[in-house]
């Protein structure tokens, strides 16, 4: 197991640690700023899954063989702050919900991208147990994404055009 | 035309300009290090894709009767930041490519995230002539990040594993 494609799974696995970390606190935020109920439900689920997404990543760590550890993930630090600054941007706007989704979505992708990664690095190393516990994650991102879709199309993009 | 939803599509836009902007200054340093010539070709290709992108979205706003504009897109800042300090920290390892792939993944689903709002949102306001252009130009994020998985596959995941 000693190669370099461990050492760089296991530096993805603690960026996307300090990344869930992270959204724990952001999505707080977003929640209360959500002006349609439905978007605001949305995303306290996804908060719960949030918290359940460290908790399998320290999992994913253990099944290695190796301790749970955070390295500072610029990529969602970026995708965050600047999500903060256009919600706050568009408070008082008909567009703040249309905001929120779309900065959501972003890091979404985010999580997207590395999970996809991760699941393609552990199944070449043959670390099943990861494998299965990623895949859960990763489902958990895209339905969460899919859903902010459809609150789009429903509700916050026409609202948004006023 | 003037609601919220077009001062947030315009806003967006000016980030996807600057976020497509800053991709053509990160991609020619992956392709330097790339060190399979198929990744340096898919990258190179992406290049050309991308000097499109930015000709594509400066239509975009001519389309709805804007000027273009860049706003400065932090998500973007903060991905290709941590993509170059993973790419030096792994440059002399096997895992070079496959770090290079994970990086430009992270960038292309920043993208995919974006225009598929930006698409939404043009929809809603009936915007035909973005709605197409901005289609185009996501129909190549995805492509884009469809070959970078297959060359994950085929080459770059299996080479890190020594």
């Amino acid at each position: 197991m000693d190669n370099d494609l461990h050492d760089l799974f296991l530096d993805e696995l603690a960026d996307a640690l300090h990344s869930e970390t992270q959204l724990t606190k952001a999505l707080p935020k977003l929640i209360k700023a959500a002006e349609s109920s439905e978007l605001a439900a949305a995303l306290e689920d996804h908060l719960v899954e949030t918290q359940g997404h460290i908790d399998a990543l320290q999992q994913v760590f253990e099944s290695v063989g190796e301790k749970p550890r955070k390295k500072r993930c610029k990529g969602m630090e970026g995708i965050i702050e600047e999500g903060d600054e256009m919600v706050k941007e568009m408070k008082k706007s008909n567009a703040i919900d249309a905001t929120i989704i779309a900065a959501g979505q972003k890091a979404e992708h985010y999580e997207i991208a590395s999970y996809g990664t991760l699941i393609a690095w552990a199944r070449q190393m043959g670390h099943d147990e990861a494998v299965s516990l990623l895949e859960e994650v990763l489902e958990q991102e895209k339905a969460a994404d899919q859903k902010l879709t459809e609150i789009a199309e429903s509700i916050a993009n026409a609202k948004a055009e006023n």
